[in-house]
């Protein structure tokens, strides 16, 4: 009878294994302690982060490229310390699963004064504040539906990719459950044909497109979570129709392909608005990822294709997810009925960044974001932190099989540099399985601002002691240059404390020989830069590789340039 | 008529001021700046932090010095990154006031998608999030109410020593509101007298108070927030009754009284069940403050003074706000009719540290943290974190005019370092505006564990570039001993990684030389700590001084030593 149980917190761990699941994050806690002895023997590799909100940025980032993340944490202090991870999963679709230890259901019941509560017998603060920033919850009390606690919740965490959270009393831990339902991993549950519905969408969709003259694509974030990237790129190239990605799409699809022409930036706009089909993919129109909402297409001449609806003009026929409908759609689609045509832009690959000499200080003008494209190789993952870098990001030229992360929607600074670390270790556990395109190395990149790397700057530590193939380029333009550009550029509250960045890596621990001995370097002309692009050292190192990068405090790419101009002349009396 | 408004910023930052808000922490964000343009002109000192959960801690330190704390973050990603100070403070009675920039008015009616948001219209989670853990909220929507919004939530924070959140939408900060309550500070309503309940509650207690033959009084943490510090001690000193604190009370009397035998732990548990009468006032008993409740003083024989209430045996008298009652008591106190007796125990002050040797290495058993109290002086500050440090504050040996920062039941590890910049700051504007007793200047010492240290460590670049008085000690115990002691003491997940710790204050830009260079030691024997202590540069310098100290993986204090047998007894099988 034995074999046929298990213990509670294994079912937990070899549920999320299953799901994918080989690293898991978080810190160690006095409610979650019995919990965490069960990790490494259900064969997750732990993590330990140096906080929570770290841990969380690090689950998400991680979760963005391997489908699913976890974290664990400790009661009321380390929950709550997460909890801005946990809304930042939710706003931009990752699918985060935050762990709980939770003190012993003797504690609660009987309303005990112990730490990490408020000292008044209240335990259930914590569940209704996460309550908002999660789309499934699992509060568990009673081992004979605790199994089926956790798969429902892990099902919507899948489902919406979204965060959810599981609360696990310390006593519980070790409780034996069956075993049975482990024999299965979990899906997603299956669409059913809808036919009327999807004969109405598939004819609505095929009609625009064969009548179409001078259509386009534009390709959005939420294809990833949709979980369409494929079929969307199919569709890019059967159709050969000028395409575009918006920032949050920037590396879901091939844009080495000859009919990807990039970021829609607003210099796009007039071709777009004189276009008489959009298929958009994946919508999320934030201001911020919508250049001010310019670039949202015309609703009247286009088709947004949603995680579980499609949009025809003003019509919503929901129901119809979208990894289901568009292989049908695919299915039906007779490319020779299409119009093709060509149009005038050049493709960003054929463009040269502008001339400068070796001796020039880097500046954004000068084309620092551009130029580093050359630097970028197949299968690097590239992350572009909130502020300058993020805005810059939309310059790079990226080669095939990369992943661009930058800011979209809930822009919280601080977290790029824990999502390098959760994105190297999904790169290096995806190698481990062999599931990596067929890559056996990969770089993570991180591209950060001074003012972003303060915040969260100790997870370098992380980065460094777990051997991850990192590049930091830390550009110090001595302060929030982003909110200068906003408001307030000559404010003191925009300025920061100067650190001595590139000691950072000494601070942390990093050898400074062997194989894994960080380097690190300054550069404030082209010249600089070329040359640690070049060096061996950047080239065939393995350890932590950290680059300062000089700029002006009001040194900014597209639009921050028109947005500073805007608060110089509101200051001069202009408007 | 100009003259009778001013903007509602200045209206919020005025209020703060004049209730004893000199310096305010936190971050500029998108949704904060226009409010940060009031900060300077309504002479607040803009300090800026790390990262807004530092911000949170460094303002609710600063408050229980200096009676209120705030800290301005932005809507969202800034404000829930600061939720877990926020419940800390509401855990252990801090009065802090969170100011929130939030989204212009007409994106929030408009359900307009923007950055910072779910991106799905929906403005009020946060709101709803932190009714959990603050005591009273406003959000400010029109600027009629506006003001009297502010001054009923800063009432509720002072009142209840507890935190309050105030959001601000950005196109409301400068509106013009009326200035003229202005004119006078806001008060904590008064109370009236009640007199039936007075008498009674007197009667009671000063019969039992003259009847008593071997009374004990007990000062616990809430003495504090209650703001009945000078009444206690006022009794201790009259009474000459036997005195002890709890570990949260620690410091809140004059240790130095020679009636004063420090903390109350179990060894004197026997002596205080043999009392016939506690008087225990601001009683505060979770788990950790209590010895695991070893230390709560029986009921029947105990007299409670809670912040608004008596408790003589099951009878809770409320309605008794202490601050107003206990001057009653006070003054109808016949000392005379008092029993005096004399207690056997040794004053801690008059007992010796174990013997060492210069060559011995520092540990606890060697009396560390008791050797360490020759180093305080009058007008410190210190403050001991959680873990190793917390328990071993209790051997303190404190000077009159110190105060003691340690961790008690909210515990959230990573606190003290941005506390020690909450509680440096406090000092430094009370010495500016002459009211840190008579001191021209003043130290902040802060003892911290490496692992607790890694997880807001960037926080001392603030306090280097601040030029605050700070001194601090590191114990290097190579992990998270405390949670070795209670579980898992040779598990992976209690570890950590290695840092060069001390090279920390050059990465966070510390002088080198100069009046504030940094200085740094690191110390394995008491030979090694004596000369560290006694160094001119240590003694005399200006800068931020840091020491490490090496300590074994698994030297802990008690308790604690006593949980690590236990988890040795069950790991062999002893029960």
């Amino acid at each position: 009878m034995e074999t046929t149980t298990t213990t509670l917190a294994e079912y937990l761990f070899k549920r999320l294994h299953q799901l994918g699941v080989d690293s898991i994050f978080g810190l160690p806690g006095d409610y979650n302690l019995q919990l965490l002895d069960y990790v490494a023997p259900s064969r997750l590799h732990w993590i330990g982060s140096c906080n929570e909100l770290n841990a969380g940025y690090a689950a998400d980032a991680y979760s963005r490229v391997k489908g699913i993340g976890a974290l664990v944490t400790t009661f009321g202090v380390g929950e709550l310390s997460a909890v801005n991870a946990i809304a930042g999963a939710y706003a931009e679709r990752a699918p985060v699963v935050h762990v709980v230890g939770t003190p012993v259901r003797e504690s609660q019941e009987s309303r005990a004064l112990i730490h990490h509560t408020f000292n008044d017998g209240e335990y259930k603060r914590f569940d209704r504040m996460q309550e908002h920033i999660t789309v499934a919850q699992a509060i568990l009390t009673d081992h004979r539906s605790a199994p089926a606690e956790i798969d429902r919740v892990l099902q919507q965490c899948l489902l919406h990719s979204r965060p959810v959270r599981i609360a696990i009393p310390l006593d519980m831990v070790s409780l034996r459950v069956p075993k049975m339902a482990l024999e299965h991993k979990i899906c997603v549950p299956l669409p059913c044909r809808q036919p009327q519905l999807e004969d109405k969408a598939l004819k609505a969709i095929l009609d625009r497109m064969y009548s179409a003259k001078k259509p386009v694509i534009l390709v959005d974030g939420e294809v990833r979570s949709a979980k369409i990237m494929e079929e969307v790129e199919h569709i890019v190239k059967s159709t050969e129709w000028p395409t575009f990605t918006s920032g949050f799409g920037k590396s879901l699809v091939d844009e080495t392909l000859p009919n990807v022409y990039g970021v829609f930036t607003p210099r796009y706009k007039d071709f777009i608005d004189s276009s008489d089909l959009v298929l958009c993919f994946g919508p999320h129109f934030s201001n911020t990822n919508s250049y001010l909402y310019q670039t949202v297409p015309q609703q009247h001449k286009t088709i947004f294709f949603h995680p579980t609806s499609v949009q025809i003009d003003s019509e919503i026929i929901r129901d119809l997810p979208a990894n289901h409908f568009l292989p049908q759609l695919i299915g039906h689609l007779e490319v020779a009925k299409l119009n093709r045509y060509t149009c005038n832009f050049d493709h960003p690959s054929s463009v040269a960044p502008p001339d400068v000499q070796a001796s020039d200080l880097v500046t954004q003008a000068g084309g620092f974001w551009h130029r580093m494209s050359s630097f970028f190789q197949e299968g690097d993952i590239i992350l572009a932190e909130t502020g300058t870098a993020s805005y810059g990001a939309n310059e790079f030229r990226l080669p095939p099989k990369t992943r661009l992360f930058k800011a979209v929607t809930w822009l919280s600074i601080g977290y790029m540099l824990p999502a390098t670390l959760g994105a190297s270790l999904a790169q290096h556990d995806l190698i481990a399985r062999s599931e990596y395109h067929d890559f056996l190395e990969a770089r993570s990149i991180l591209f950060i601002g001074d003012g972003s790397f303060q915040l969260t700057a100790q997870e370098l530590a992380t980065i460094i002691h777990r051997k991850l193939n990192v590049i930091i380029f830390l550009i110090n333009n001595d302060g929030y240059t982003i909110e200068r550009a906003i408001h307030g550029r000559n404010q003191g509250y925009n300025n920061i404390t100067p650190w001595r960045y590139l000691k950072g890596l000494e601070f942390f621990g990093a050898p400074t020989e062997g194989e894994y001995a960080a380097h690190t370097w300054q550069v404030r002309t082209w010249g600089d830069l070329e040359k640690v692009l070049t060096d061996e050292r950047m080239i065939k190192g393995k350890g932590v590789r950290m680059v300062e990068v000089f700029m002006d405090r009001l040194d900014v790419p597209p639009p921050l340039d028109r947005i500073l101009e805007m608060q110089i002349e509101r200051e001069n009396g202009v408007q």
